[in-house]
C-alpha cells in the first residue's frame, strides 16, 4: 500500500512558505503502515497539477492534495479536479445556508466569491471543514483514491484525524502497526544506540526501532507489524527491556518535553519552581511558559545577564565574580542561593554558560555552562561542555538544566 | 529558465525531518529570476532518484539535487548518477590526501567507509564541499545541469553560495532581477495592504510587490526585472515611496527582526534595556539574547509569572493587584517603575496579558495584553487584543512590546 502527496501552491516554489504539511502526513502514514512513494510540489497551475496527478495514481493507490482551494482567482484545484473526474460544481444548499449565517454571525456580508466555496463536485464525497470554508473532497477512480484538502495547517490536520484517516482506515485494510515510543535526556543519539546495540540486535525481526534526536534529548520508537493481540504486549516488554537498558536517561513514556514532565511532577507534589538564567536568556522559562497551566508552579526568573543584575536581584557577591567569573560552580550556587532567598520556590534552576560565538576562552571555550539545581536545603552543580553554535547552546543548555532538575526531583541526581 | 529541485530521502517521506531545504532554494531561485518548476522528494532508492531525474529534466534546464551522499550503505545518490551518465568513480588524491589529514589531526584513524567519500565521478565537476565529506557535483548533458548536493542544511547552502549559483551565472544569463526589502510592524498584512492598495495599483508593470508577514511584523519584498541600470534606481524610487505611505510602521530596510533594528540603536546611543515579562514567560528576553553581542546592551529581566515574584520582586503593590488585576495599566506602570528602579537601565518592557487557552473574561479574553514601555522619566502604557492562541499570542504579543519600545526610542511613541 502507497501513497503520494502533492502539496500546491506557488507559495511553496518561491519559498515563501516552508513546506511542513507533508512531513506531518508522513509521520501519520508512516504511524498506519502505509509507505509514502513520493511528495510533490507544484504551483498553482492546472496543467501541473494534472500531470502531478497522474503520475502519483501510477505508482499510489492513495493522492494525498493540499493547498489551492481558497476563495481567490489563484486558486484552482477545485476547478482543475472537477475538469480531471469530468464531473461538474453543484451549489451545496446546507454548507451556503450554515456559511451564510456564519457571516450574518459576524456582521459581515456574503460575497459572490464565498459562494464559489460552497459549490461542491457532483461526484466526489464532501468532507466537511470544521475549520474553515473550504471542504475536503474525496474521490475514487479506477481504485485509487483521491484526496484534496485545504493547505492551512490546523484544517488539513483537523480533516485528517476526523475523516481522511477513518475513511482510509474502512476502505481499506491497513498492516496492523503497533507503536510504543519513550523519552530520553542527558545522552546524545550514539550514547543512546550504543547502551542499546546488544538489544537492537535481539529485537524480534517484526520490531523496528527510530532515534528521534532534538538537542538534549533523544525520543525512541519501537514499531512492530504482524498479526494478533499478542503484538501490544510483545512491543510493552520489548520497552520494558529498553527502559531498563537506559538508567536515569529514560524519563517518560510518549513524547512529552522535559518541562511537561517536571510541570506534572510539580503539580503532583504540589511543589513550585523558579530559574535564574544567564546565557540561556529566558530560553528556560518560555519552555516552563509555553505549557498552558504552568502559572500553577512556575513563579518566575531572573534573566541576569549582566554582573549588575547577578549582584543586585540574586545576590551574587561582587568578589565571586572577580575570582571565579560569571561561568564558575560558585557563581551558580550563589546565584540559585539568592534566587531561592528571594522567590522562596521548591525548587529552583540557575545556568550561567558561554552560548558563543565570542567570549569563549582556552580554559572555558564557547559550550561551556555550569547548572545549579535544588532546593534551599540542598543544592548541585555541574559544569558541561556543548556545541560551537549559539542557538543549538541556548536550547542544549536548557535541556540540560531541565534534566538536572527532572533527576534531582526524583532523587537520582548525584 | 526553469529549474527542478530533487529532496532525497526515506526521513524526508516518513515525516522525521521536514524538508527545509527546497525552501531556502526556492528563495534564492526567486531572487535570481529563475522559477522552480517543482520540487520531488522521493526515498533513497536508485529507480525513484532515476525516474524524478528523468522527469526534471523534461521541464527543467536545472536539476538540484540535495541528499544521499552520505558513507552509509543507504546513500545512493552517487552512484546512483554514476549509472545514469554512464561514467565511474574514481579517487580523487588529492582529496583523499585532505581527508586523512583531518582524520589525523583528530586522532582518529581513516576507515574504507571513508575512502568512499573521496571517490568522485570521472564526468563531473566536483565542487569542494568546506564543511564536510560529501562532496558536491556537477553534471551536464544535453543543455541540462544536474547538480547533485549533500542534504545537511548547512553544507548545502555553502556549496550554494560559494559554488553553485556563481557557476550557474556564468553559464546561463539570467534575466536582471533586483529586490528591495523592507520591514514593518505594528499593523497585519490587510491593514498594511490597504495602506498600500493605490501605490500597488500605479507600480510599473515590472515590479511586484510581496508581502511576508510573520506575527506582527510583515515584510515587504519589491522586485523588479528588466534592462539596464536605470532598474536599481527606479525600484529604491519605488521602495521610497512605500516607506513614507507606511509612516511610523516602517522600521528598517533590509530583513532584520526588532530585537535587532533595536539593539543597534541601543548601541548606538549606548544604552541599556531590562524586561519584565509576565505573559511572555521569557520570549522576549529570548528574542533580545538571541542576537550575539546582545550583553553589551541587554542587562537583564525579571519573569513575574505569579503576583508574589511581581510583589517582590518589582514592587507591584498588593491593592493593585486586588483592585485592577494583573492585567491592567497599573500593574504594568508599576511592575516597569519597579524594574527601572532595580535594574537601573536606560530602558525597560513590561508586559501582562493573558496568552490562553484559560484565563479569559468578558472584560479581559484571551488575547488581551497591556504593555508598558519607557525610561524612569516617562513611561506609556497601551492596551492591544490578539489572538485566541497560546503559542501566536506569546509571538505576537512580544513583538507588540518591542514595536513600542522601538516607536518610543524614536520618539514617535503617543
Amino acid at each position: 500500500m502507497k501513497a503520494t502527496v502533492i502539496t500546491i501552491g506557488d507559495e511553496i516554489l518561491i519559498g515563501q512558505i516552508v513546506d511542513t504539511n507533508s512531513a506531518w502526513i508522513g509521520q501519520q502514514f508512516n504511524t498506519l503502515g502505509v509507505k509514502i512513494y513520493e511528495i510533490i510540489s507544484c504551483g498553482d497551475d492546472a496543467t501541473q497539477i494534472v500531470d502531478a496527478v497522474n503520475r502519483a495514481k501510477t505508482n499510489s493507490q492513495i493522492v494525498l492534495m493540499t493547498g489551492g482551494l481558497g476563495p481567490t482567482k489563484d486558486d484552482i484545484t477545485k476547478k482543475t479536479l472537477v475538469e480531471y473526474f469530468n464531473t461538474e460544481l453543484v451549489l451545496n444548499e446546507e454548507l451556503w445556508e450554515k456559511m451564510k449565517q456564519i457571516f450574518a454571525k459576524r456582521g459581515a456580508q456574503v460575497l459572490e466569491i464565498n459562494r464559489s466555496q460552497a459549490m461542491v463536485p457532483k461526484d466526489c464525497i464532501m468532507l466537511p471543514n470544521m475549520r474553515g470554508t473550504a471542504q475536503g473532497m474525496w474521490f475514487e477512480k479506477d481504485g485509487v483514491v483521491f484526496i484534496s484538502m485545504p493547505g492551512v495547517p490546523h484544517e488539513m490536520k483537523h480533516l485528517m484525524e476526523v475523516q481522511v484517516i477513518p475513511r482510509l482506515q474502512q476502505k481499506f485494510s491497513f498492516p496492523k502497526i503497533v507503536h510504543a515510543t519513550i523519552m530520553t535526556a542527558g545522552a546524545g543519539e550514539s550514547m543512546i544506540a550504543n547502551m542499546l546495540s546488544a538489544f537492537e540486535d535481539e529485537l524480534p525481526g517484526n520490531i523496528k526501532l527510530a532515534y528521534l534526536p532534538n538537542l538534549g534529548t533523544v525520543k525512541l520508537r519501537l514499531t512492530a507489524s504482524g498479526e494478533g493481540e499478542a503484538l501490544v504486549s510483545l512491543v510493552n516488554e520489548q520497552k520494558e527491556k529498553m527502559k531498563n537498558l537506559l538508567g536515569n536517561h529514560f524519563y517518560c513514556e510518549g513524547e512529552d518535553p522535559l518541562e511537561a514532565v517536571i510541570g506534572k511532577m510539580l503539580l503532583q507534589k504540589r511543589a513550585t519552581v523558579s530559574c535564574a538564567e544567564s546565557c540561556t536568556g529566558g530560553y528556560i522559562s518560555h519552555l516552563f511558559t509555553s505549557i498552558s497551566g504552568s502559572s500553577k508552579y512556575f513563579e518566575g526568573a531572573v534573566i541576569s545577564y549582566s554582573y549588575d543584575v547577578k549582584e543586585k536581584m540574586l545576590g551574587v557577591k561582587h568578589e565571586t565574580l572577580l575570582t571565579y567569573g560569571a561561568v564558575s560552580e560558585e557563581c551558580v550556587r550563589e546565584m540559585l542561593q539568592g534566587l531561592l532567598n528571594v522567590s522562596e520556590t521548591t525548587y529552583g534552576i540557575a545556568v550561567s554558560g558561554i552560548a558563543g560565538p565570542d567570549g569563549g576562552t582556552p580554559e572555558k571555550p564557547v559550550g561551556t555552562v555550569w547548572i545549579a539545581v535544588g532546593s534551599k536545603e540542598n543544592i548541585i552543580a555541574k559544569r558541561f561542555q556543548f556545541f560551537p553554535s549559539r542557538m543549538e547552546n541556548i536550547r542544549v543548555f536548557s535541556n540540560a538544566a531541565l534534566n538536572m532538575l527532572r533527576l534531582f526531583m526524583e532523587g537520582k541526581l548525584i
